[in-house]
């Protein structure tokens, strides 16, 4: 399994980011073509100089942690809890596992539900897509991805799949009518054949191997400019900055994003076969890491390490994408001047408020009126249901209406 | 397969922990009976809960980490470069990938390879089995588990097993007859069924669903008092802390050792399938971490948050176990009054020198005359190899006798 020819998960990605890789991630890039090391040669040499520091990779781990699960629930709510009495429970029934409001530098609430660790990572579902978003915006600003350019040029892979002929502009922002039903509990939906394909369900007879033999299988109209959210553009879109940067997704998200945050913990993404991290939904981190990155929106994308994405970058975010392309009724019918641009979505509203979302409640809002960030990290027993969502981010407004803005 | 009599890895210590179980760490105990969520339900409720702070418990998960891995090695080898110049030739050649020595408060020698970072975790195999005599150690020291008692008090499911008469000290001592061989690279060892049982290896037809299962299949003459390395012992002596302290053992190593150490990280420990910690041979954590584990022990047991061991366990392992038990020449070939004690190698030298040792280079090696500690981290290509033992002994040896000792 050594022999690239012999490798069933080999792919041309590998062999084209090879040569163009960065040295600083040489030691953490694939140690084999195309593959991680396997359950049944991890151990052996020459892998296991790998394997030994990226264990959880290939084997079910768990976290042994340096501090001890609460017995209670974290409640320091502060002001907020005058301003809104039935916050706790309010957060209490929107299954809450973990709640942050930072302020300009300081956190004035934080919640956590009994057992929860501030150390502990939470997924985020699709709060992931915008971290991607950012990167992107990094490699655009380098001049390494070019947004008007096709999707194709960059991933040959692609041609003849729904991803032939739209640009990365439109992959950013989610206006490609592909054939993938985004129905997270219908096991024919072409969301669970990407789950099936990516490590997070088991797989069925015929399914693609891994999530770059998934992604060329999708078909779409070609048609363009009208959004349609599809989990598995912001897998292209991790392609594409594997491709033009040579690096492993996970370390690209390392290089250009969470060792520039000034974060607390690393944080983690689940990966396929290969090792190519679920860019879509895959990303755990802390609440207070989450909070960071919303920081560092609200200061032009500089954090304290670097910058996270170009000023002109974040700009476009907070000022919100095209009207014209957003019908979805989901968004608009709450938020009516609504819009989703470089995998954010974006109220439109008088606060400015920005939102990144996950479907069981996983949010990082962003309310540039007071300069604070609200983390809400959340387990909703059912994925994606409006009425949650709605639920939710009232409760984010009504938090938001009660932060003054700085020096008021 | 809600129902626990649905549940093929239903086993009678989750109902046993059950009563006993700390409050601390319900939330962090096995959603399920007897069994973690598996890929094809943790995405649903109520488990989602659970999942969504544990996903690298189900999920292969890669770190998104906050340093970048550097280009080069780092080697900060300080006086210990002059005392021996070839030390970073033998590092390199004993395939080092993370080096620490800290005497008293200070590192006085550092090195890592390229693309390792000081945040990274390392797979510590065997060194994990010292980590769980510590744990022993308090359990016995609270009086909740008696070394004197058989092994079937605490574990009436290995009754008719090679576990059915020894105590736990003997245990401890590994000083049991099993049939066990200890052959890393013999598919038809039973090091490797234990593999195969516990996650570390795809299974085969027929093998134990579980490590759980697999521990009463050990088959053994009874007879004890003799020295047999013996990996199954370990996970057999994690089985009784979970029994006795109705925790997860993941979550023992939190409670008695990892929350009181003063770690800078988190560890990390692989599982089988129930979520049942691989206590002989997966902890993974850093180096600086592991070498916090022997300054403690240097202060008989004290770490800054507080006591990983009683005084007097950590001095029964300082002063070395039965001689006339220690029979295995890998041992006394090099160290005439060697001894194995509570999980830990002590080679009754004239310095005191005990270690932690995993088969493939990694040490925790502790110099008490000079009040020092040294971590080595390696990935040597083949698997416990005497010659390559003796060689890292040496070059522990030759280091130790280059520390002066305290104020001296």
């Amino acid at each position: 399994m050594n022999d690239p020819a012999l490798d069933p998960f080999s792919d041309p990605q590998a062999a084209v980011a090879s040569p163009t890789r960065a040295p600083s991630q040489t030691a953490s890039w694939r140690p084999l073509p195309g593959r991680l090391p396997a359950l049944d040669d991890w151990q052996d040499p020459p892998v296991n100089r790998w394997a030994f520091t990226h264990l959880s990779e290939i084997v079910a781990t768990a976290t042994i942690s340096r501090e001890l699960s609460p017995h209670r629930a974290t409640t320091n709510l502060g002001a907020l809890a005058e301003r809104i009495p039935d916050l706790e429970a309010r957060l209490e029934a929107t299954y809450t596992d973990a709640f942050l409001v930072v302020q300009q530098d300081h956190v004035v609430a934080e919640y956590r539900r009994a057992g929860v660790r501030a150390t502990d990572r939470h997924l985020l579902m699709s709060v992931s897509k915008s971290l991607c978003g950012l990167v992107a915006g990094t490699l655009v600003g380098e001049g390494r991805i070019d947004p008007t350019a096709q999707v194709v040029t960059y991933l040959p892979e692609l041609s003849g799949s729904a991803y032939d002929g739209p640009t990365v502009q439109q992959l950013l922002n989610m206006e490609i009518e592909v054939e993938y039903s985004e129905n997270y509990v219908d096991p024919t939906s072409e969301v669970q054949t990407h789950d099936r394909s990516s490590g997070w369900r088991t797989p069925l007879p015929g399914d693609p191997a891994n999530d770059y033999a998934f992604l060329p299988t999708l078909r779409g109209s070609g048609a363009t400019g009208r959004f349609q959210y599809c989990s598995a553009n912001t897998d292209v879109l991790a392609w594409i900055i594997e491709r033009v940067s040579g690096l492993r997704y996970v370390d690209a998200l390392s290089e250009h994003l969470w060792s520039r945050l000034g974060a607390d913990h690393d944080a983690t993404i689940t990966i396929d076969r290969t090792g190519f991290g679920y860019a879509n939904a895959g990303v755990s981190c802390t609440a207070r890491d989450l909070a960071r990155i919303g920081q560092a929106m609200l200061r032009d994308g500089e954090a304290p390490g670097g910058r996270i994405a170009p000023p002109e970058w974040v700009a476009a975010i907070l000022a919100g994408g095209s009207r014209d392309a957003m019908q979805y009724a989901g968004w608009i019918g709450q938020f009516p001047n609504g819009s989703y641009t470089r995998q954010w979505w974006c109220t439109g509203n008088e606060r400015g408020n920005v939102s990144a979302i996950g479907i069981h409640g996983q949010n990082l809002w962003l309310d540039p009126a007071s300069d604070s960030v609200i983390v809400k990290l959340s387990s909703w027993p059912l994925p994606d249901e409006n009425a949650s969502h709605r639920e939710q981010n009232e409760l984010l407004l009504d938090i938001s209406r009660t932060l003054s803005a700085p020096g008021s």
